[in-house]
C-alpha cells in the first residue's frame, strides 16, 4: 500500500497545442513576451488543461487543518487548542485566508481532517476527519497506513467532486512546521540542522530543542522506511499534509493544477512529487516563504515561485495571492486586443 | 525655474503613529510580522496617510502618453503612429493595462499629454496636451522650460483634483525607453552602456546604434545642465515623464502614495525625487523590470520591488498588479479578527 489507487496524470507536453497557445499571446497588442511570468503562467495553465481556450474563472482554496502529536515534545510555543480556534476563526471569516480570498473572488473553506477536538457543523467547514491528531512522531509513525490512505483520499475526492478552474492549498495546525521539515530532511537527505526554522515562533532554546527532536525522529524513521513518499507520508506527515497530497494528485488526475503555498504545503508536495513525479506540471509554486529552508527547497527543486513576499503564515495565504496574478495573466490572455482587431501597427523591422 | 511651484512634502515619521499602526497589527489572528511585505506595506501606506485607521480602497492608474523627436534617430522598430493606436486601444478597453484594471476594481485613465496627433475626444482619454511630441534630445532639449513645467503641473493637477486612495502610474510612448535611459545616465553618471537596453524590441545593430544615440546626447546635455532635476527633465525627458512625475509629487503633497511602474515611470521617479527628495517615503516600486539596467537602478536607490515578475510592458501593469497586493494588505489590515475577538490563544511563551 505505497501508492492512491486510481490516479493517473497525463503529460501536459504537446507541440500542436504549446505552438497555438504561443501564437495567440503573440497576437495580443503588447511587444512580445512582455508580460513575463504571466505569460509562462498561462502557457502552463493551458497545457494542464490541454486546450488553448481554458478559462480559469471559479478559483477555490482548500485549508486543511490537522493536529499532530509531535507537540507533545514541547516543539511549539503555541498550545494546539489554536487549531481549532483558528479553524472556528477561518469559518467566522475572520483568518488572513478568509479576508485574502473573500476579496479575491476566491472560494475557501477550511477541511478538518484531522483537528484534535470536535468542531461544529458549520459553514465553511467540510468534515473529512480521519483521527483527532496525528501520533507522535518521535515514538513511532504518525499515521498507520490506513489512515494515511483514507487522508490522501479525502484530498483526492474533493478534487474530483468540485467543479473548479484552478485549486489552491493551504494549512493550518499547530507542531506542522516540525512534521514538514522532518519530511524534508528524510525526502531531501538533508540534516535537521537546516530544515528546521523558526515555525510559528520557536526561538533561541526551544529551536535548539525542536532540531534535536526532528534530527533523532527522522534517524529513527530512515531505518525502517521504505523508500516511497507514501511511507515517508504517515510515519512523519500530517493529516493535513496529506489531504494536501492528494487534493494536488486528484486536481492532476482532472487535469486541473494546484496552487502551492509555503512551507508546510511544499512538504505536502514534495510527498506527492515522490508518489507521482508527473505531477510536477501541475503545480505553480506561489511563493518564497520566509520560513527557513524553503528557498533552499525551491532552489533543490529548481522551483521558481511567483512571488517573494517574505510571508510565512501558511492558511493558503501565499496561494490567494498568486491566484490573483494567474487569473490576471488568464485576463489578458482571454480579453486583450489583437493587433488586427485593434489596428495597431508591428515592427518595422 | 527649477521647481514645481506651491509642492510641499511632509515626512511621514511619527513615532506614536507607528506605534498604533504596529500595535493593531500585532494584534491580527496571525503570528507577528507573518504577513511579511504586506505589514511593511501597510505600515507605508498608513504612515503617508498619517492616520492608523487609513483606508485604500479607491484605486487609480493614470497612463500616460506622448511622443519623442528621439525616433527621428531611428532608435526604435515602433512607428511613433503605434503610440496614438494604443491609447485608442486603451480607451478601448483592449490593452493589457485596460484588462488588468477592470479586474481589479482600478480605475483608469490614458492621459494624452504628448501624443504626436489629433486623438477624438472619448471617455478614458484625458486632454493635457502640451505638445504633439518632444523635440529631439539628440539635437537639443527635448522641451523648453515653460513646456516642462505645464507637463509637471498637468500630473499634479490630477492628483489634487481626484478623490483617491491610492495612485498608479504607467506610460506609452514609442521612444521613451531611451528617454529613461538617458535620464538614468545623466542623473546617476552611469554609460549609456550600461543604461540603455532593448526596449519594445531593439537588438543586435540597433541596439548599437541606440546606445552611441543616447551616449552622444548624454555627452552633449551634461556640459549644459544644470544640475537639477528639472532641467534633466526637460532636456532628456518627455511629456509623459514629466506628466508622471507631477502626478507623484502632487499626491505626496496631499499624503497619497503613488505606485511607480516599471523602467520609464522608475526614470519619472529619479527626477521627482532630484527635486524633493523628501517625496521617497510616497513612492512603491511595483517590480523589478526585465527591461535592461532597471534592477541596477533599485540596487543603487536601495529599493525594494513588490514583485519580480519579469515583465517589461509599461503602461502601468506592474502598478496594477502591486496595487492588488497593497489592497490586499490593507484588507487584511481592516478585516481579520483580533486574537481577543476570536478567541484564539496567544504563545505560552
Amino acid at each position: 500500500m505505497n501508492t492512491v489507487p486510481g490516479v493517473s496524470i497525463q503529460k501536459t507536453e504537446d507541440n500542436e497545442l504549446r505552438a497555438k497557445i504561443q501564437a495567440k499571446l503573440d497576437d495580443l497588442t503588447k511587444p512580445p513576451g512582455s508580460l513575463g511570468r504571466l505569460e509562462e503562467l498561462v502557457m502552463q495553465y493551458c497545457l494542464c488543461r490541454g486546450d488553448a481556450a481554458a478559462v480559469c474563472e471559479k478559483m477555490k482554496i482548500y485549508t486543511f487543518a490537522g493536529d499532530h502529536g509531535i507537540t507533545e515534545e514541547g516543539v511549539s510555543p503555541f498550545p494546539s487548542e489554536v487549531t481549532m480556534q483558528m479553524v472556528m476563526n477561518m469559518a467566522a471569516g475572520g483568518a488572513a485566508i478568509s479576508v485574502l480570498c473573500r476579496n479575491a473572488g476566491i472560494d475557501n473553506e477550511v477541511v478538518d481532517i484531522g483537528v484534535a477536538g470536535d468542531l461544529p457543523k458549520m459553514d465553511g467547514i467540510v468534515d473529512k476527519k480521519v483521527a483527532p491528531g496525528t501520533a507522535n512522531f518521535a515514538a513511532g509513525p504518525a499515521m498507520t497506513a490506513e489512515q494515511c490512505l483514507q487522508a490522501l483520499e479525502a484530498g483526492t475526492e474533493l478534487a474530483k467532486s468540485g467543479n473548479f478552474d484552478l485549486y489552491g492549498v493551504g494549512e493550518m495546525g499547530i507542531g506542522n512546521t516540525s512534521s514538514a521539515s522532518a519530511l524534508f530532511s528524510l525526502l531531501l537527505d538533508v540534516p535537521a540542522e537546516e530544515t528546521v526554522g523558526a515555525g510559528t515562533g520557536s526561538a533561541g532554546e526551544l529551536l535548539q530543542h525542536k532540531k534535536e527532536v526532528i534530527a533523532k525522529a527522522v534517524a529513527f524513521h530512515r531505518e525502517a522506511w521504505d523508500g516511497t513518499g507514501f511511507d515517508a507520508l504517515r510515519r512523519l506527515g500530517g493529516y493535513e499534509i496529506a489531504g494536501m497530497a492528494g487534493l494536488m494528485l486528484g486536481a492532476a488526475e482532472g487535469r486541473i493544477p494546484t496552487v502551492v503555498d509555503g512551507f508546510i504545503s511544499s512538504a505536502a508536495a514534495l510527498a506527492a512529487l515522490k508518489i507521482r513525479p508527473e505531477l510536477e506540471e501541475y503545480l505553480i509554486f506561489s511563493h518564497a516563504s520566509a520560513e527557513h529552508f524553503h528557498k533552499d527547497f525551491l532552489e533543490k527543486l529548481s522551483l521558481k515561485p511567483v512571488m517573494d513576499l517574505q510571508m510565512r503564515l501558511g492558511e493558503g495565504t501565499g496561494s490567494a495571492l498568486a491566484m490573483q496574478i494567474i487569473a490576471q495573466g488568464m485576463n489578458c490572455y482571454h480579453q486583450m486586443a489583437t493587433f488586427s482587431s485593434a489596428g495597431v501597427s508591428g515592427s518595422e523591422e
